[in-house]
């Protein structure tokens, strides 16, 4: 193998990745990045058998082969190098030889045949969505996924496709994000994506904004394609919950409320909830406002927030910290708190669109 | 006690003295931060017994009085409040009422009488200096300082002012950072600063760069005054080595090269060098150029860097760490690297005037 690249470009693939280059894995091959010179490409491809990713760049390709090399040692390297070209090639013993300028390095390296292949996905059916709603969906939804691996299904984000909709549901026993969005395909499809592939999606798009993701699912991977980036992920396996069924169709008491003053109120509020471990926080509501307080044996405090109100007046206590998740993703700049008893689920709604439902559950309060 | 300020400007008094408040102290009191309204101001304190800072602000004050409040908490209460005036009193039981628009908080205070006076300093004599030259010869010195307490004379700086001329020189057993400056003054003084206390000064600096610091000295503390900022630390006691017998005086090879591309290159050679958790990397010095090797078990790496060389050819071996950490705070373009034997200390200076002086040992190499 010998070829020849810009620092530049190497640079940028293997930032990308090494997202998925686990320095934790018990098997060494995959602590390395996978190098396929072939024609006038180079291909790069990382894994941590969950998530892999390849991406692919230009290059002048004098002799084609494939090398592994450890991952952190190659990033740290062709980050050092100078803004110039970049020769990589096989030497004796698997010695891969980089130069740039006036710098050699010879490093060990690790034989491609024992690097493990991705899983190949048909791209018969794709679903195209732009990046930006796309990432805007899964900062709104993913935060509400349990970190609780006994119930791996609830780690994901469940996304269904259903007659041009697109709607992305997490949710852990507490509480409910559902996002609503628009896309164009007439087909339904239900998957659920693991919260950390979502993740690592959101972190490759922000690179690279112009084109839509291009997304292909089979029952058990997905296949996210966003310009030369492929990333494969596995997908959770079970039934999701059937979230419709959660969602209460009626209530008591509507809130209208400005989401950023309540959102600092109550992060005022949660200040001396939290330092006592307890995030609760009591909704007094009445009339045309809301109070909101919260104690702990540091102390106390009482916020008063101006809201509009239809229904009745209602005591209810929350964590604070499902609250502040869910109002800090929104970017609409009034809500609806929609409220039944202090013992029913709290639903906050946008309240100049229905992009947006977020579910929390009550705690009794003494 | 009862005053009247803004969020601004208390938040940022707060954010300043809290930078002497350790989370880890086993006083209680040393938690909090001290709080006294007098007339028109209020004066905030933080200590952890070796460093005290103080900021004074405008306040309306209603009743005068002093009173003790945790400073993480009161630091994230007032953070969160709004942009807008601050109410502070002290209620029944120590209480303290913070009230802001429509936010009150109730939290535990702790009794003034019981923190701790800052060491009270006559400021008869000071010396100035500009901020920007300060912060810059903290910055090109104190990282030589030793992490080792075995020896606290070299955990500081020693600040040397004579004739007008102001050197700071800090030193560990391996290296040597000297930094020369001008000062107005006749005067003569020795002192050496704690590394941890000119690193709180750095920071302090930062917020405010239009006036001069005023320093002030006793035999045992200093005392820093930044506008309304004051700083007090204790200094080191002790007598530090007498450096100018440890500069050579002669050398036998004198090498001039591009401060950036000889700090570029050896970053580059520490990378194997550093994964191998040796730093050593090897300079062959002959003719124009320098050759600049390191191994280990993950490989080898060979950079050429192009040099000017009076005197004599030489090969010789030293921590990279030592060498990175003095090239990266030179300012200057170009420096001359001063040798005599591979068992001699290297001296780095600058081209073209004499403030920095840096000596490294160099390490046999086998």
């Amino acid at each position: 193998m010998r070829f020849i690249c810009t620092q530049k470009n190497l640079l940028n693939s293997i930032s990308i990745v090494q997202k998925s280059v686990s320095s934790k894995t018990t098997l060494p091959i995959l602590k390395g990045i996978y190098l396929e010179a072939t024609m006038n490409q180079l291909k790069l491809i990382g894994t941590d058998l969950e998530i892999g990713i390849e991406s692919i760049i230009e290059a002048e390709v004098q002799k084609e082969g494939s090398i592994v090399i450890d991952a952190r040692l190659f990033s740290e390297i062709i980050r050092k190098l100078p803004d110039s070209s970049v020769e990589i090639s096989i030497e004796e013993n698997n010695q891969v030889l980089i130069k740039c300028k006036s710098t050699e390095f010879n490093i060990l390296s690790q034989n491609a045949t024992d690097y493990p292949e991705l899983p190949v996905i048909e791209e018969e059916q794709t679903y195209e969505i732009p990046q930006e709603l796309f990432r805007n969906m899964i900062r709104q939804t993913v935060f509400a996924t349990s970190q609780d691996e006994s119930r791996p299904i609830l780690t994901g984000v469940l996304v269904e496709i259903e007659d041009e909709r697109l709607n992305m549901v997490a949710l852990d026993g507490y509480r409910l994000a559902l996002r609503r969005g628009k896309i164009k395909a007439q087909d339904t499809y239900k998957v659920v994506i693991p919260a950390k592939t979502l993740n690592e999606i959101s972190r490759i798009m922000n690179m690279d904004e112009d084109e839509p993701i291009k997304i292909a699912l089979t029952d058990n991977h997905g296949l996210f394609t966003i310009g030369n980036t492929k990333l494969v992920s596995r997908l959770l396996e079970g039934e999701f919950i059937n979230y419709n069924q959660i969602l209460p169709k009626e209530y008591k008491s509507r809130i209208k409320v400005n989401t950023k003053s309540f959102l600092n109120s109550i992060e005022r509020a949660s200040l001396l909830g939290r330092e006592g471990k307890s995030n609760l926080v009591k909704f007094t509501i009445s009339d045309d406002k809301m109070i909101i307080t919260s104690n702990s044996e540091l102390g106390n405090v009482y916020e008063e927030v101006e809201i509009e109100l239809e229904g009745n007046d209602l005591e209810i206590a929350f964590n604070s910290k499902y609250f502040i998740e869910a109002l800090k993703v929104i970017e609409d700049d009034e809500i609806f708190l929609d409220l039944t008893s202090n013992i029913s689920p709290g639903i906050i709604k946008t309240v100049h669109n229905d992009n947006h439902v977020y579910l929390i559950l009550p705690v009794r309060s003494h």
